[in-house]
């Protein structure tokens, strides 16, 4: 993350990731070693960052809300390891996925272990509205990756972001939620910063799927085109279908189902989802998104962490990465 | 599991089949598919039957209970999918595995589904004391599967049990715990039936390892000898392993840890075992282990469904399934 994102809360972040290392610690030697890759090839905290901000421009970011945002980094990190294996992917963030360096068995274990220390850690606040918020993201989250595997799913835009918003959408609300739970913030401040991070995830998705076209493969550290090649037929791909009024369309599209053979078929869906603004639209509507996220911070007062949380969604649809 | 068992909570273990049935649902069509194959091969819900008898010998069995068992089963199902993606399984209780049906990513997420699933049914008795023990629970039964699968295990009986542990018992020390709790005992009887839990829970599965080598393939619905031919070292073989004094301990232990290769490999290990007393002694133990067990329902005033618990300790151990 930017460093001027992270500056309000630079102490948290500290305490952060010295503790989140401490909870990915554990006796069983081949837990330890993925915990150790893990820790390598961290991502970008976005999740906690938006949770500790939350917290900061409430009221405080007590020692309470950084163990929830580990909590919240390590359901998302669990359900990375998951989605590798669903995903056959080979790399994330430019290094070798869990999977194929200790094979899909201890992935898959990893990851439960993962999620179960997470749920430990959010136990550990004593809080059962923190619990219900958690439980009920966690299963949204992974309703919205099953909606994503099973396939059959039409060009429409309305599957799509109903898809963007429990596989994605939900853990970012709920970093919000919990962060203004524990800021202690009124029930109306709950709700909204809810909506906030909801509004951010549903406009960082399309920007990742933007990036799946734009991409640089070298900046990503993960090749470009993996959605098209995985059948996936994400927000660009659905505006230009939608925009292209003749055959070539259901030609596309058809091709795109029954799976890219080569680099060039690959290069005619870009250009065909280029010339159709299927980018231009989607880029437009994540910033629409990321507009109306940052209205729900009107609730709090003016402060470094608001404005730093403005920050972030800025960087969220302008990123490279 | 047996009629008698069941008997005092039977209005009980209707509601708790009807609302089971009901906590798959769901409106994604894949995971409704995959619910449905769940109902139809359900297994004996002995999990359930003792958290439920656990209440009921307490004081009362209420809906919370029965939420509570559903919860639990929900787990249990969870990681058995898991396990059978983990094992490369074909066959679990006499029908085609999940992950042959729909493939190890439908099944890696079904499970990650229905562990959300179970913590939100948990979470709705708004108890911290249930979410605490839930979790704890849950992360040492990965704990124990992830031993298992890390391999490098020394034939020692002390690695087998802490796994065990681990794996199987947490879950029954769980069920027993928490149908206290909801039952409204003290902190005492609490702690006992956990342990009872426990014991029974170890007791199951050395059973169950056992019936790996003296089982019946119709009758358990799975081949035996799977644990030898995936190089797994349990009791009956580390008993025999450490009753033998001569080379062949050795020679066995190698063959095993190189993979059988044949029929004819699997039956010699099979006879190493019987004649080191392997199978007996093994036998000797989980029955240890289950009047060990039995002796903590002593806190408990005699009723039917302590007479109950009891029986299915018996069953536990004598078992052909």
């Amino acid at each position: 993350m930017l460093n001027q994102i992270l500056q309000p809360i630079q102490p948290q972040i500290g305490r952060f990731e010295e503790r989140f290392k401490k909870t990915l610690e554990s006796d069983v030697k081949l837990v330890q070693a993925m915990g150790d890759r893990i820790m390598e090839t961290r991502g970008k905290i976005l999740r906690p960052a938006l949770s500790l901000l939350t917290a900061q421009a409430i009221g405080e970011c007590s020692d309470r809300a950084i163990d929830a945002a580990i909590g919240i980094e390590i359901i998302h990190t669990a359900t990375l390891i998951h989605d590798d294996v669903v995903d056959f992917a080979d790399k994330r963030r430019g290094t070798e996925v869990l999977n194929l360096r200790w094979g899909n068995q201890a992935a898959v274990l990893m990851g439960d272990f993962l999620l179960a220390r997470a749920l430990q850690v959010l136990v550990g606040l004593d809080s059962m509205e923190v619990m219900r918020a958690a439980t009920r993201a966690v299963g949204r989250m992974i309703e919205g990756e099953i909606q994503e595997i099973q396939g059959g799913v039409e060009a429409e835009s309305a599957i799509y972001f109903s898809m963007i918003d429990k596989k994605t959408a939900s853990l970012m609300a709920l970093s919000c939620e919990v962060g203004a739970i524990l800021g202690g913030g009124t029930p109306e401040q709950v709700a909204q910063m809810s909506t906030f991070g909801k509004e951010v995830g549903i406009a960082f998705q399309i920007t990742d799927d933007l990036l799946d076209f734009t991409g640089d493969e070298e900046s990503l550290g993960k090749p470009v085109g993996n959605d098209v090649r995985e059948r996936k037929l994400t927000l660009p791909l659905i505006r230009a279908l939608g925009n292209c009024q003749n055959g070539e369309a259901e030609r596309i599209q058809a091709k795109v189902r029954s799976g890219i053979e080569s680099d060039e078929e690959l290069q005619e869906v870009f250009h065909f989802v280029e010339r159709y603004k299927g980018i231009e639209e989607a880029r437009e509507e994540a910033k629409t998104y990321a507009t109306s996220g940052l209205k729900n911070l009107l609730v709090l007062t003016t402060s470094d962490a608001r404005q730093a949380l403005e920050l972030a969604v800025r960087h969220v649809v302008d990123r490279d990465r």
